[in-house]
């Protein structure tokens, strides 16, 4: 069925839903780029302001994974599951997750991106690792799936095309933060990739996306009920991103701190939402009996972690780059530490050149900031509380402008939880 | 002032107002490129749904007009005054209204437009006359209204280029029936035309862009109060477009109707309409006291008609294109023409080859809808209601499915009135 742009945009514009029909047909258009860029912009804003119901967010979902092909990993005798989060400051923890569970005895097939703003990515991390490579052929990938239980990598083209033009669309035209367009973005993805289950990690606070934890969870139960109606059992997690996770943001130091976490030390909140969501992740592939904590302790994640790398060609065991130039930041006070302002410390490290402007940027694998005190810590003035490492003098300038106000001092710490809720689908 | 192009979607469409910096740079940086039109396009949208006060419209408007040249016509000894119809069918007020303007003694210079969907354009129409040219150099220009008084033209490329681009983007992105965007693109090109005051004929109806009076009636205050903020004293016709004007609808068939109405003949609601909107022109160039009337009857205005098309190298007394295939539409019953409706006429004539689906597209110069019965008229079953005209046979069939409910035919006649009020600033 053939429609004109005009009259798509028009029926959103006007608060309508939109039809199947026109779904299906406005997602291939533009696949296809008969629908122009400055046609989607204007439905993405008519979107944004009016919203989607839940049957239109579906089968949007659902045209955006058709645009593409769609990985069918049901010939695995293992049960496949995968994570997402939604993006935060120091979040390394797909690193250590995604071995863990593996050797859990689950199948995790991650397809995974790379950071833009001042959110980390995945396989920029894994980057700094000498030799790893973030692209793998199909044929490879589902033999790597098989002999090590998990891979992350790159997504190929063929994977939800749709998305990949509208997202990079919706960047520069200031229709990002909408909760049908976000949900159907991460969710199509997800679902392409044909894992059984998924976890859903939904950040909450001034390094997330979403700064509150009635839009986060507003946005976890929408990809749930994604989930659901394409028959993958989906269970999110809502966790705190007001405080920065674990005590490192940058790409070498965070393989260096998830290092830690699978040879059963680390810090302990990265440890804490790493086993919880090994727990989620194990129950959804029918292993709930297998304790995630016990195979951290005893070496196996780190065995898997160790194939997984030189599986893709890096080497585990080589020297991670360090930054040639570091400067310390001292509390102004004696106390404790109070806050530690997530967003803060991500465009620290950003503007420490671990984060890129834009997609095609180059980053830098040693730069970043390293917490010498967390909330909770107490502190003399003068002690050291960040680390700032980089390649280049100038950097600092910059990064000690944005951590101005990242950190409070005071008497007494109220500790608040990591993990702030669940919903299930 | 430099800013982010999502900087100024994002206030936007987060419902703030737009500050004067913001409106400058954007239409300045879309006039030049850097800002994209998708980005343009997406803040379209969110002023399409979330409005603009009177100050940004204002800005907005004049953004647009410092995007290009204002012309000054202030050294001619007589008054300048223009009008401007915000579009019909049948709508060719401007043929007999500028020569007859420019008869009572003041400076009619028209920079026009084309038409796009089912309202006909005034250049169009012109350009049925064998020899007549539409574009102008602005020393012909000049003289031309200095000699004649009168020059329908095209606008150049220096006359609010902003609007151009926009124009052409909003009309693909479902942006058009917006009251800020429409009001500040049409009076945008008005002022800066230079014309010491102006009349517009807002049309109300079917065949208009606006259906309802209400919206009519907020546009036109929009435009009036915009014209006071520019200093150039506006006033606003409200006119009846539910039914077309006058008993033709194609642009040779319009040239022809208009000059009737030169000869001192024609339709009585095209004589009614153009010596309406004459006399408010005439009282804004300070002439209240010459008699529009008398200058259509005793052939003035016709004098200034063949002047004026001569001076653009057209032969006003050359045979116009004549269509070669007609078809006759005629009445189902007996009984008196109670509604003709103008958006189906409009159609018809479009489809028969008068108007244009792409700026870029053609038109035929003879082909259109004569009509034989106007609302009042009586008619017996098998009167011509309707003849159409055109260059192509296989056109009638678009034609006819067009005109299928354009018309009733009852009992009793209820007459309404051709203009439905007038807003003054």
């Amino acid at each position: 069925m053939s429609f004109a742009a005009v009259d798509v945009i028009r029926t959103k514009r006007d608060g309508f839903s939109l039809s199947d029909d026109q779904i299906d047909w406005v997602i291939d258009a533009y696949t296809r780029g008969e629908v122009a860029d400055e046609q989607m912009s204007a439905l993405a804003m008519a979107i944004f302001l009016n919203g989607m119901t839940d049957p239109e967010i579906a089968r949007w979902t659902a045209a955006m994974i058709a645009s593409g092909d769609r990985m069918d990993l049901s010939s695995f005798d293992r049960p496949t599951v995968d994570k997402h989060s939604t993006g935060g400051v120091g979040d390394k923890i797909t690193l250590p997750l995604a071995p863990l569970v593996a050797a859990c005895g689950a199948i995790v097939p991650q397809l995974s991106g790379r950071g833009l703003g001042h959110t980390g990515g995945t396989l920029d991390k894994l980057e700094s690792i000498p030799g790893w490579r973030a692209s793998v052929s199909t044929e490879d990938y589902l033999s790597q799936l098989s002999s090590v239980g998990a891979v992350v990598c790159a997504a190929g083209d063929r994977l939800a095309p749709a998305d990949k033009k509208l997202y990079a669309l919706r960047d520069v035209t200031s229709t990002v933060e909408s909760i049908p367009l976000i949900a159907s973005s991460i969710m199509s993805k997800k679902l392409a990739e044909g894992a059984g289950g998924l976890v859903l990690d939904v950040k909450v606070g001034s390094g997330a996306f979403m700064k509150d934890l009635d839009t986060a969870r507003r946005l976890a139960e929408t990809m749930v009920r994604l989930g659901s109606a394409h028959s993958v059992p989906t269970v999110a997690v809502l966790s705190d991103m007001s405080t920065p996770l674990g005590r490192t943001a940058g790409h070498a130091l965070e393989v260096t701190e998830s290092v830690e976490v699978l040879a059963g030390g680390g810090p302990s909140d990265v440890v804490e939402l790493t086993v919880t969501l090994a727990r989620e992740m194990l129950a959804l592939a029918g292993l709930s009996d297998v304790d995630p904590a016990k195979a951290l302790a005893d070496g196996r994640a780190m065995d898997v972690w160790r194939r997984m790398i030189t599986a893709q060609g890096g080497d585990p065991s080589a020297a991670l780059p360090e930054a040639p130039e570091k400067h310390v930041v001292t509390a102004s006070a004696d106390g404790v530490v109070t806050r530690m302002d997530a967003y803060a410390v991500g465009v620290a490290a950003w503007r420490l050149g671990a984060g890129r402007a834009r997609k095609e940027d180059p980053v830098s694998a040693s730069a970043g900031v390293v917490m010498m005190r967390k909330p909770g810590d107490t502190v003399r003035a003068g002690d050291a509380i960040f680390e700032l490492h980089t390649e280049e003098v100038s950097r600092f300038e910059g990064a000690l402008e944005a951590l101005a106000d990242a950190v409070d001092i005071g008497t007494e710490y109220v500790p608040s939880p990591l993990v702030l809720g669940r919903v299930r689908g």
